[in-house]
């Protein structure tokens, strides 16, 4: 007898504690977690190229299968407002990696091309350099596109690991004698010329996994700019010809499984309730190259624009136990703001000896603020464009059009302007009926230029 | 210790039996479910008006907040090419009521005016009829539009109740003297006159709850073809000026809110497990309507169109236990196929002495089948626009520019064709590079018509 009551007792603890974690399992949480003790948060960040608004499942797009990034919407917060820094490439990743409006660092003015010589300024304070101060293991795995050059790749600028092509996929051989092969780097070190591009995606991720998984006794940063979906487009052969919205579709649902593969890196590491990830892309979609860009879903125009086409982002933020599952968040933010956050979770302190307009977005993920930010300014390269303030948007400058080639730029006075609350697709200017809201967007550009030195362009 | 031996006994199976109902509860099914003797399942479909396929948060928009809708998705299942059957009023309520196509049953050219005096034949065997002869409670609390005078109204065709207003809500005094005070009728009689549009959602959601919590004892269907936010746009004092959106938001909000509380009924009354509900709209967006319109979102065109943001529908399946949560299909569905599902359900068979297009989703519901429907005729009036066959679809005519008022009507020879699994916005003509896929077409066309008799509009 005294065995059965053994037996019994030892099965009610199992039966208990399975129960418990089958509750938890539905929050993501890993059941080892609670015997892992705690340490400074891990940072990753997800970083999509030429991506459309209406890309994802979770953003509405009708075909392309992306369950794993609607899971992790559903598990985090689904961000509907939050902002690239530019509508372009270099000058964008510039701004999330110093946390400063690409005026002020001098990365604004076009993108870099194998031919040019400069990148990041050794001055500049990137997020990976910050976060290695504060102890933190880094890795940049993926398109860097702020300087090919020795001093300016990533292990020169805070990154212990690099492993990737330095800029876009299209800067290689087949486009004409202008290039040189595309390079795949590791460190320094250029490995492979022209690689397999339908590998990259796999390989960035094995590379993403396995970081994660040797970083277990400390916090790490975990940078992840995909090459893609810029053009030209890869998938490896698990994925080419497999999604029903063509060969675009199949290199959105390629990531999609690869951010799956490091969520679950890091629920099997039992890291999930300590890392912040965060997936958003540098810029919408090419959309001159049709069939092979995304689409901004209901929003106006794409790349190269200031429209939101152009520089608002699918954007998902994940953090089990931190983040509330099932939250979307309705307010301002941007890739800059990820700047701030990420030293705010690291624990260092922003830079205060230059400006930094990024601004920690800790409490909006915790629940604590709705919103840190109530402004924007939306440069393309050097001009500013347009700002917004609130719900208020004017556009000075615009260019349209960026779908036929026919690029029609145009300059604004009174500026356009719309109420992106209601009218997120910026049909229905009513800067006839608002003259005041015109007149404080004026006065914060102005007091924004005030306060403005702008570099000149680094990017040649 | 035989005491304590029993104890434990008790406790392991008291442990066990809560940790199933801990895992049941996030699947949404009331844990009194199982002591519920099953019976037929109860059908709940909600209809909403000019809703578009961006509308909601679920399928992408940035503003509208939508977290019942969005849980109902993730709870079910969500159709990213399901289809209205026409893309205005009346006859897109007559192809769900009766399962055919508008063509068929006369009910075709434009919309019921409150001058009119026909309505829907009574020869066509409506869903609430079918049902009703086999055992079920019918209810429908809402716009009908299916005719208004008494022979019409929904009371003599097949349900048991009837609240509503029976046409389109503009059809109102202000609208100038032609309109008759709009009516809100009770059964077959006018109750009031010129009722306070801002309760309706609220009345209608009401009686659907009341409808729900009455009919324990038998199975039942539920029609709840919301008024809005067709215009003029109303919301009650608790949802006025409360969205982002604008009244268009709050109105959306207020229909949000009403299936939380028609799903927290049938959770509360322990029938989750045995109810289908199905949200979807009528047609798009009414584009013209500007501020006051909703958005195709990716989708070109509105209301009164057959392009896809004239008749694709955002909508949500929903049915614990029958469902697997978080499903998403992408195959051709359409609201005709409600009338068949419906009857499948209820044990009904389809009636043999007419065609019924409509095809049952119950092995799609159910995950036994991906698909059910291979094409699909998008008719305006008693003229075909378009077809679609798995992923091509041509139109032989279009209508444009809904939005601005003045349309273009145009017809097309050789047919416009676009891919809509690659190319849901309907931007890329592919019809030079693939003349035998129009071949194909034109031949289910040709099909179609040879067993087509178009009957003659019974809207007058």
């Amino acid at each position: 007898m005294k065995k059965l009551y053994q037996v019994l007792l030892f099965l009610l603890a199992i039966t208990f504690v399975s129960c418990q974690n089958g509750n938890e399992a539905t929050n993501t949480v890993n059941d080892d977690e609670a015997s892992v003790s705690r340490q400074k948060p891990n940072i990753v960040i997800l970083f999509a190229d030429d991506l459309g608004y209406g890309d994802l499942g979770v953003f509405g797009n009708p075909t392309i299968k992306t369950p794993n990034l609607d899971q992790m919407a559903y598990d985090g917060m689904k961000l509907t407002q939050f902002y690239s820094t530019a509508p372009i490439c270099s000058p964008s990743r510039g701004a999330l990696m110093t946390g400063r409006y690409p005026v002020r660092t001098g990365i604004h003015t076009g993108v870099y091309f194998p031919k040019d010589s400069l990148g990041i300024p050794a001055e500049e304070i990137t997020m990976a350099e910050a976060l290695k101060e504060q102890g933190y293991a880094t890795a940049c795995y993926g398109k860097w596109h702020l300087g090919h050059r020795e001093p300016y790749l990533p292990t020169n600028n805070g990154f212990d690991e690099y492993l990737g092509i330095p800029y876009s996929n299209d800067m290689w051989s087949q486009r004409g004698k202008t290039f040189p092969p595309l390079p795949l780097i590791e460190g320094t070190e250029t490995i492979e010329e022209e690689p397999d591009q339908a590998n990259l995606t796999p390989r960035y991720t094995q590379r993403a996994v396995d970081f994660i998984n040797q970083n277990q006794e400390n916090p790490f940063f975990l940078y992840v700019p995909y090459t893609f979906p810029h053009v030209p487009l890869f998938a490896s052969d698990k994925f080419r010809g497999k999604s029903l919205r063509g060969l675009y579709g199949d290199v959105i649902e390629e990531i999609d499984w690869s951010v799956g593969e490091i969520l679950n890196a890091l629920k099997e590491n039992g890291m999930a309730e300590n890392t912040l990830v965060f997936f958003t892309s540098d810029n919408g979609p090419w959309l001159v190259k049709k069939e092979e860009s995304g689409t901004a879903g209901l929003l106006r125009e794409g790349k190269g624009t200031c429209w939101e086409g152009g520089m608002r982002e699918p954007s998902i933020a994940w953090w089990p136990g931190t983040i509330e599952p099932g939250q979307v968040n309705y307010n301002i933010g941007c890739t800059m703001d990820l700047y701030a956050t990420a030293l705010d979770i690291g624990g260092a302190a922003l830079p205060d000896d230059r400006v930094v307009d990024g601004i920690s977005l800790l409490p909006v993920l915790k629940g604590e603020k709705e919103s840190v930010r109530d402004h924007f300014f939306y440069y393309k390269g050097s001009e500013l464009y347009a700002v917004r303030k609130g719900k208020w948007k004017a556009h000075y400058r615009t260019v349209e059009n960026m779908y036929t080639k026919e690029v029609d730029f145009q300059e604004h006075d009174p500026p356009l302007l719309y109420n992106l609350d209601v009218d997120p697709q910026e049909m229905f200017n009513l800067a006839e009926e608002n003259p005041e809201v015109l007149a404080e967007l004026e006065k914060l550009v102005n007091e924004h230029k005030s306060n403005l030195v702008v570099k000149p362009s680094v990017i040649r």
